[in-house]
């Protein structure tokens, strides 16, 4: 597994900020906070989490990539609602308040797991955000309203082996390539795609404690980081 | 599990089409072939598999559904490119020669798993046009091009209870939901989600292994609508 | 002049819906009724309908057709334009009170007069939406609403002859084509075009007692198809 | 019928151009010769007419109106796709060569009958344009092209009274409304449409009367203007 | 310097409209008032001002022009925004009361300088809208609402020499380009630019000296035409 | 003036990039080089230079701010276009050879002046990338396509004192705000504006100073940060 860092307050606006580092990827990831959601939850009382992902055109090699445009692309658009439903796991929505949570997630560098190095740096930025939050509330702190621990790792298949978090040229080459995103020991999604080649129950199992073991590590990175 | 019916050939001019319903829910299904592919395919000899996912705005009860507009939703954008990569496992491609097979599904009646019934009904579909097109090419059969038999099913936890083939209210209802894609006896995609609760391991393995029964049975009902 | 059928109710959830052919030429039709109104009828207590013309991607020979992307072309427009004019004609709008009626129609299978056989259709799938609703209000029944019978036919002049329901091959060789709708034994649209050859008044007459005839045998086949 | 007059010349670069007035209702409308034409006409030989329809923000009382933004509404396509087809019917397409007629006809002030005025001024322009093709194709005169005289005027029924060349006030008032376009003494467009209310053939037929006088008279202002 | 001709009360619904002229050059200019303030002005008590630019498609030499479609070009974007901010300098926003100006200008004919001729009539018909609006006010003329006469003028260096009022070949060969707003004696805007080469702070002040005599010159063109 | 730094080689793969700071505004630069030019170079031998602006959404207090969607705004498309033409005073383009120079700014924190420091930040990376495309040409160094060193600065007069590097509270306060780029010792780019009041010559003169002081600091700091 790459190395994974995690820095924090990069930011002066946002209630929460962070980059984070899976090897060469970097996300700047962000939690802000508004008071007001969504036309369907007016009146219910609860609040909302929801996602943007972004990227830089200057993060990958192999030349400057083009703006989002008139539309974002099928990836980008599966990746931010992904990160939306990893990091609502983590909440409990009764207890926010008519409040959203924006988390905002831009690719500085990309050399594979954007996604997951996002959804383990927004679980961060959504932490430092609800302690903000839990100061105005008047609350304990940001625990009141987080239901677990969220991080992600993706896992694949290279050559006949089971890796865990795929680099760029890893990715390019996995023959099978699943995501996987934990809350606490459950899992909250399990993504896996065999575009290359299909794959056995029993291949399916490798790479979940593969998964296990990789988010393992990247919880205790997290509580380093924040000091919990 | 739902009632599952194919009906074949349902249109004059696609080289496969076919109406799938799985319970209430019915998807019009074809595949057409055109003597082309896309521009990163050029000079390669390889073909190429696309799918796209529309809506009638009848489809369902609680009022008519807009269409479509300026851009697809995120959801149909997802279920789109989840039909192309799970039919791209059954086809191989560098036998296609420099065609490209376009799938459409377009959902007349929705009520739960549009898009698992896509896939089966496309698959079907598909397996008429590639008939047509080992005609055109000289082949036996559409064997030629098939690399295997793709069928997909939902699975979930609805009340703590293992669902197979979840329904509009089941779906509503479900703690975890999970698409499962098969081709042959290995797995092409699992997707499983759990944003109204997270799900352990060994319910995992349970619903994985409801997704098993229930696309054995599937496999049997496309055989015998295919007369193979 | 080709055959003419009508099965109703294909689907679960609109008020009324059928499949229309002409011949080859197949058109889904449905009516919706919502509790709305736009917003240039609010406060009148009147009622509204209004039309949108659709295609499958599989309807015709030739290849498979793009769908509607970020805008609908100009001859999709027009059409939804004149389904929605007929329409309104057959329905006392001031008697509907505050709600819209939706009609649906989805080209399943093309072959020339999709938008006579959309509105031929579209008047079945309308009364029964209106008996529905004749119910919910307390009414006798749709006659309540309607103020006439609409149907509509495509007469043209294809080397010289007159002919009744052009099919794709009629239209494309005809020098003129006319669409005639008709309310009962009046004139609600006549679109006549001779971008091939101008026609004289003489030819005008032909024309429009072809479609007298034609639209008169048509009426008959709407009327059996409700049993009135 | 209200005061018909064509101001010709009125741009520098255009090869064509005319203000044309039918009372307070003033269209801009310009013929421009590019050399190009559609790719469907690519190595035909043959060349193209295309008509686009604007208008200024400030034609009309009742405030200000929006500038066409992301799509042209429903009628703007409408009536420039009328246009269009209206003035091929005056052109030897065949003759031309490969070129393409760009007729552009912009709304400078709106009171009923834009489009009719559009067709009568912009055939006006187009012989103009024709003129200065003859000369640099070496043709004896735009008549060389021209296949007839093209006009056009509105006609409807008002309070029971059949009028012609409708304003603004006698359009919204109409029953029955009726643009008719002539090219010499035959019929190129007739588009009759009774929204409030339905006609007879008897009806029809009257409207047709109205509609040859009235263009009788414009033919004759059309060519008084062009001095022919 | 050309010729600088402006005519006033030329369409029949705006409050104030003229077409300028600048040698070749004109623009077709309206001032509407609407009784509605943008969102950011409600509750204020204050007035709006804002401007949009167009271009009619037969406006230059050189082949027609494609209408500003999906999103006007940056270019025009500009234009607009500059045009707005400079007539704002002449209004009393807060004496205006709740009402927006609309100001548009649509490029009829287009030889350079069209966004300095735009702003130069566009004071004009302002002047002339706000002569109504004092009337509907009670107040005793346009004075009341206006700080200043804005007029605009663009200058260039062109072969070594300062040139005023650059046409388009002028303006092609500029190695500096500044357009100069004026309000009174004070500016308004300034904005030179020097693609195609830098300029010295004595090029700037040569190049404000030929702006300020333009100006001088305009003012009273200005004037005479609305007779103060 | 603010304290302004420069970070250089902030990111792996541009051939440029750098994190300018002017206090807590802060924008990411980056600079690269692609094989290609736009169609009106082809075949000229000349290269290109061209630049986009962009911001992430947590980027200033009051909120997070919406992404660019559909299209740029007025404002981000003046800014970007100001950061080419500036830069492209800066580069021999006759040199470069058949290359564009794609220069990105993404406004990373938002405190005023977001494009005096994207000018200033992109020529540091502007200078980067071109000494790593003089390796690859063979040539001397950066320097051979460099005509001059540019930077940029605003000035405004602010409760009638001259600021020099307004921040967020100043540029709101000011009557009277612009943007001065140098190249050398000469003007590339002067944008004065005086939407809430207007200026005289003499107040531009005394604007002019303050921006020659200004950006001769700022040469200095880019030169230290370069080594040059």
């Amino acid at each position: 597994m790459r190395s994974v860092t995690l820095e924090r307050d990069i930011m002066m606006h946002p209630a929460g900020s962070c980059m984070v580092s899976f090897g060469n990827t970097r996300v700047i990831c962000t939690a802000t906070i508004e008071n007001d959601v969504p036309p369907f939850l007016k009146e219910s009382g609860k609040g909302w989490l929801t996602a943007e992902y972004g990227m830089l055109p200057g993060r990958t090699g192999g030349g400057r990539k083009r703006r989002d445009g008139i539309k974002k692309d099928g990836r980008s658009t599966e990746i931010q609602r992904l990160i939306g439903r990893s990091l609502r796991a983590a909440v409990d929505l009764t207890r926010l308040g008519p409040v959203t949570v924006f988390i905002d997630c831009d690719v500085f560098q990309a050399d594979g797991g954007t996604r997951t190095a996002s959804i383990t740096g927004a679980w961060v930025a959504l932490y430092d955000a609800l302690a903000k939050l839990a100061e105005q509330q008047g609350q304990a702190g940001p625990e009141y309203y987080i239901k677990g621990q969220v991080a992600a790792v993706s896992v694949g298949i290279v050559n006949g082996q089971v890796v865990c978090d795929l680099d760029y040229e890893h990715d390019s080459g996995a023959c099978v390539d699943m995501n996987v995103v934990k809350c606490g020991d459950n899992l909250v999604e399990v993504q896996g795609t065999g575009e290359q080649g299909t794959f056995s129950r029993e291949e399916l199992n490798q790479l979940l404690d593969a998964a296990d073991r990789g988010i393992g590590e990247i919880y205790r990175i997290q509580r380093e980081s924040l000091g919990i």
